[in-house]
Parts: C-alpha cells; sequence; structure tokens
C-alpha cells in the first residue's frame, strides 16, 4: 500500500536540503521499489508570506493524513519582530502538538570520518554516540497560563508555566527505557529537582518506572551539572532523558559536541511510531539560498523516516551505508570542510549520495 | 571602620575550601591592615541537621547585618530525598532572595597556566575570557504558583512559574551594559524569544535599554544555539546576560569550557554592591573531608568581596597575583592536575597561596 510522504521544506536553507533528500527517495521508488506518495507544502515564514500564518489548518490536515512527515527547518531575522503568536517556530510547535509527537530522538553521534572537525580534543569524543530523548509536546513549550500583562504599577509582566503530568512523564519514560535496553542500557534523566517541584516529580516519576526495567542503569542528573559534563566526559552518556526546554538545550550542545551538526537527524514519534523528521540544525538564514548548505542530516532524517514510520529498515540502511561511502570519498560541505578534503555544494553531495546508494 | 563578614562553610568541600580563604584573609589582618571581624555560621545540609531547616531566621539575620557573605557550597546525596522545601539549596535560594543578590557576576576564564586543562582544543579557548551576567532572584526559580497538585483523575501534576516583570529585566540589563563598557563592549543576551512570552519581554526590554549605551554591541541568542555557540566558537563572546534558569545552565557549561571550574569565583550583588561570594562548583560529596579540593576558587572569590563588596582593590590584586605565582610555580590540585606539575593537597594549596602573597 502506498505510503502518504508529506515534505515541508519551511525556510532559509530548508527547500535546499529537503530537495535533495527528495531526490535519495525519488531514486528509492525507482531501484528499490518504495512505495510511497510524497506532496509538498508551506511551512514556518512561507507559510506567512502567503497565508498569514505559519501553518495552514489545511496543511495540518494533510500531515495528520500522512504517515510521516519531512520538514527542513522553519525560522529565519525575516519574521523575528512578528509576534510569537505567528511566528514561523508557531508552524513547527503547532504539528508537533497535533500529531502528538511526544517522544524527539536527538542522536549525537560522531561520524568517524569527520572526527577531528569537533572543537573538542579527539580523545574526548572519538567513539561518541549519545541518545537524547526529549518530552516534546509539553513542559514549558505548551504550559498555560502564558502571555505578557500589565501589573497594577503599570509595569509589565511575562510569564509562563513549567508543568508536566505525571502521564506525560511516564510515557517519555518508557520511550527512553526502551531506548536503552537496545543500546548500553544506560539511562541519564535530566532535571532541576533540587529547585523546580515540576522536576522533582518528574524525578520522582522516572524511579516508579525504573524496575520495569532492571538491567537499565538509571541516574539523575541536574541540568546544570549535565551541561557541564557534556563538556567534561561526554562519552560517561549513552541515553539520555529530559523536557522540552533542558532537551532543547541540552540536544543543540551535545549534537555541537560531535562537530558535526550538519550530520545530525532527528524523530519525532507519537504513540504508534507516526512520525516527524528533521535535521537537527536549524534554518540558517545567512547562507540560505546560496546551495551551500549540508543536506546530510535531511537526508539521514529520511532514512530513520524509512525506518520509524515506513517500516523499511533496509532501505535506511542502504542510505546510512551511502552517506558513509560519500564521506569516505572526501566529500565535504563547507560546515564540514577540512584540509585534504573536496569541496562540494549542497547539490553535488545529494548527487553523490544518490549516485552511492 | 571594622567590616563584617559571614563565613558560610556549608557542606561537602565546603568547609575545606571556605577555611583556605579564611586563611588567606587572616594573612591579610595581619600583613595589610585588613580590618575585618569574620563569624563563621552554618548553611544547608550542615544547619538542617543540627536546627532542622537549611537557613536559621537567626543566621538570615547576620547576613543581613553582615557587609559581605563567603560562602562555601551547599547540597550533596545525604539530603536528596528531603522535601523541596528544606534541601540544602533553599538555604542558599533564601539568602540570594532575602538579600535582593539580584546580580551574579559568573566569569569564565581560561588561566594561561591552565591552558591545556580544557577539554576543547587549545586554539578554541586561548585567552577566553567571558562575563555571565545571571539574573538571580527571579525567573522560575521563584516564581508562583509552583508545586504538586492531584488532577481530577488522580494524576499527579506537577508545575512552575516562570516570570520576570520589567523592573527585573532593566535593573539586570543595566549590570550587564555597565560590565559591558568596561569590557569589550558586546553584549550578548540570551534568550527563548521564539517560544517563550517571558523571554520575548526579556528581549524587548534589552532593546529598550540598549540605547542608553550607544557604544555597547547589542545580540539577541536563543538560548539552544548560545549552548551550541560556547562549544563551537567561545571567543565570539565578552559578556553574556539571561534570566536565573538559563543562566544556570550556560554559566556552568562555559565555565567547564575553560577546563578550570575548580578555579572559577563568583560574586552576587545587591543594588549597593554588597553581596554574596562563592566559588562557582559545586560542594563535590564524593572527595569532601580528603583535603583533595582546590579552594583557589573559594580564595579568588574572597578576592572579588575585597574589590566590590570591601573596598580593597588592592588586596584583590594581591590574592590574584599570589595565586598566579602559586599556578606558575606549578602548584596543582588534583582537579587540575597535568603531567609535570606538583600534586598539592588542599590545605597545601591555601598555605602556597599565602606564602605568596
Ligand atoms: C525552532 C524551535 C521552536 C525549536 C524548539 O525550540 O524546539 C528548535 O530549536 C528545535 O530544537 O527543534
Ligand atoms: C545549588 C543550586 C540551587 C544553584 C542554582 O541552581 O542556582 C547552583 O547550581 C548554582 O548555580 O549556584
Amino acid at each position: 500500500m502506498t505510503k502518504n510522504v508529506l515534505i515541508l521544506p519551511g525556510d532559509g536553507i530548508g527547500p535546499e536540503i529537503t530537495a535533495e533528500a527528495v531526490k535519495v527517495l525519488k531514486k528509492l521508488m525507482v531501484t528499490d521499489g518504495l512505495d510511497i506518495a510524497m506532496e509538498e507544502d508551506l511551512v514556518g515564514g512561507a507559510a506567512y508570506d502567503v497565508h498569514g500564518v505559519p501553518l495552514t489548518d489545511a496543511t495540518m490536515d494533510k500531515a495528520h493524513k500522512a504517515d510521516a512527515v519531512l520538514l527542513g527547518a522553519v525560522g529565519g531575522y525575516k519574521w523575528e519582530s512578528l509576534d510569537i503568536s505567528v511566528r514561523p517556530e508557531k508552524g513547527l510547535l503547532r504539528l508537533r502538538k497535533e500529531m502528538q509527537l511526544f517522544a524527539n530522538l536527538r542522536p549525537a553521534v560522531l561520524f568517524p570520518q569527520l572526527a577531528s572537525a569537533s572543537t573538542l580534543k579527539p580523545e574526548v569524543v572519538a567513539g561518541l554516540d549519545i541518545l537524547i530523548v526529549r518530552e516534546l509536546t509539553g513542559g514549558i513549550y505548551f504550559g498555560q497560563p502564558r502571555g505578557v500583562r500589565i501589573l497594577e504599577n503599570g509595569e509589565r509582566q511575562g510569564y509562563n508555566t513549567y508543568v508536566y503530568s505525571e502521564s506525560e512523564v511516564k510515557r517519555i519514560a518508557h520511550v527512553a527505557f526502551q531506548a536503552a535496553m537496545k543500546r548500553n542500557k544506560k539511562l541519564t534523566s535530566v532535571d532541576k529537582a533540587n529547585v523546580l517541584e515540576v522536576t522533582e516529580m518528574w524525578r520522582e516519576i522516572i524511579d516508579e518506572v525504573a524496575p520495569e526495567y532492571p538491567e537499565v542503569e538509571v541516574k539523575h542528573m541536574y541540568v546544570d551539572n549535565a551541561a557541564m559534563q557534556l563538556v567534561l566526559n561526554p562519552k560517561q552518556f549513552d541515553v539520555m532523558v529530559t523536557g522540552n526546554m533542558f532537551g532543547d538545550i541540552l540536544s543543540d550542545e551535545a549534537s555541537m559536541l560531535t562537530g558535526s551538526i550538519g550530520m545530525l537527524a532527528s524523530a519525532s514519534l507519537d504513540a504508534n511510531n507516526k512520525g516527524m523528521y528533521e535535521p537537527s540544525h536549524g534554518s540558517a538564514p545567512d547562507i540560505a539560498g546560496q546551495n551551500k548548505a549540508n543536506p546530510l542530516a535531511t537526508i539521514l532524517s529520511a532514512a530513520m523516516m524509512l525506518r520509524y514510520s515506513l517500516g523499511r529498515e533496509d532501505l535506511a540502511v542502504k542510505i546510512e551505508t551511502a552517506i558513509s561511502k560519500v564521506l569516505d570519498q572526501g566529500l565535504r560541505t563547507g560546515d564540514i570542510m577540512e584540509e585534504g578534503m573536496q569541496k562540494v555544494t549542497c547539490s553535488e553531495m545529494g548527487d553523490a549520495v544518490v549516485a552511492a546508494l
């Protein structure tokens, strides 16, 4: 049965990088019987410019009906002065929330071919392989009440609410424990339980779920310490689980440790493995439209999509192998360029992956 | 006129490291006419064990009456299962809040003698000198309402409130701009204005204050990007200003970049430069009582105290010079030990600083 994939290129470099992923998928449709139908639509600033909203109801509807969504990136300087309610990011947040994509998987992996691209010393990051499991539909990102009010003395006061319910923490805990079971069976849960009540409850619930996974070694860590430990000794981590806001910060920090943020994919899944797939990096408006961006994170996101949502593990592996080959050939976009390697454009990189499939 | 200094050693390695700072201050009382009276009291778990609260009203009163407070560190495994309302950390938070120490200054500086102690490549961190200005008495640390409630369906729900008023943001903005004026005139304000309304207001207010400091170049950065940029290119930063929670995370990350977190001091100041001074590191319960800890961050905190609250810039410089000498001599505690250097204990390090004064 044909599966439906919604492509949402978004803003900045989004259209360039998703175009390369689409190239790869199209090739697999021809060569490997990949049975998908792709449709493209607008999200983010691109949608705002046409429709006045960062995601239309019609696009939301298509996302609900699709089997998977592949997204480029949203946002950029152009829309930074818009009201927060119509910013490009709101389109992304609405997709996550309404599709109930509560489980955001963000691998931070060092590609052996890029061992020296990191700003960290090679011995500190060699072999790095962390999976960050970030709760994505709750926490302070969506908590109510929120806004800016005027106090009696005439001052403005801004406020947001950091909130989690027991069931929200439990379901992300299970995702994280199960991921740990498939890996090195070490889970670090990150919170600020010494200051924030909501994360004190988070910690309790992790401890309540833990006995169901007796083989997994569980550790709790304060978020400030986690931010430090990622720099001091990142290889101590296997799977990390945390809330939406801390996950946003720590996953970006962790991905940058690898020196290959242009290489890192992510999956956002619901309870039935329906998902949205995006590169971990942003829309990079400064290099948009210049055919310079690294499309590999998006192509790897398409591989994750084949694995988790489209039941084609074989093709996921095929893409990953092709990317490894291309790196072995010495091809590099600007972000991962090193002496002695061959610099290529975004579309050349895409073509090379297609050729290597 | 004799100034009063309250010494609060706290937990873990706190007593060891403050003892060395006290040694240094005592020496200066004898040799340099430093006119202070020191009194010691309990805070954190040490206070809880004796009084059942992490800070007694009597101690709070002494802090109010003192001209400055020198604090070691609070917290440890021993008290982690206590209710959040009586945890060691609550003692520290109460001191900050009631003394109105809204301006937390956290330098992240690479000591040239420790250039290779960082996990980052030397060229990435050589000369690193960032000042993080963290708002310390507001934000989600103190926001109401907060707690855990039972929902109608019987589930627990935890919640905290992230809140800032205009005047709170303005006063920390002025501290940060003034600090930038004394340094390289570059200020990066960190927020999550694309998602959180409270930080959208934060960003607006920074922009409103900026015209009063036309020489300072202001940049806004999302917190996830800041966490990344600190790893990718930390030397782009001069002064960073942010709220309580983001400041907690980013200052720990930044201090670890230097490889010398055992060397980093901090000051928490009120509107009149009355302050509390602490090392940036924690209570390190795993090495407590072993005479192994690095006392230099605490001794440097005492130097900051002499500078900001006790009007003795000359003695602050004297301490800093002595520490530089001791590092030049090759003396190192375990945390900063490198090949070819001489390993010393906590108290030996303190003695060496006293001798070098
Ligand atoms: C664009 C933004 C809303 C988003 C987030 O904060 O979640 C991004 O930073 C991410 O991590 O996917
Ligand atoms: C001990 C803890 C309450 C404290 C904080 O979170 O502020 C510490 O991490 C710090 O940064 O001083």
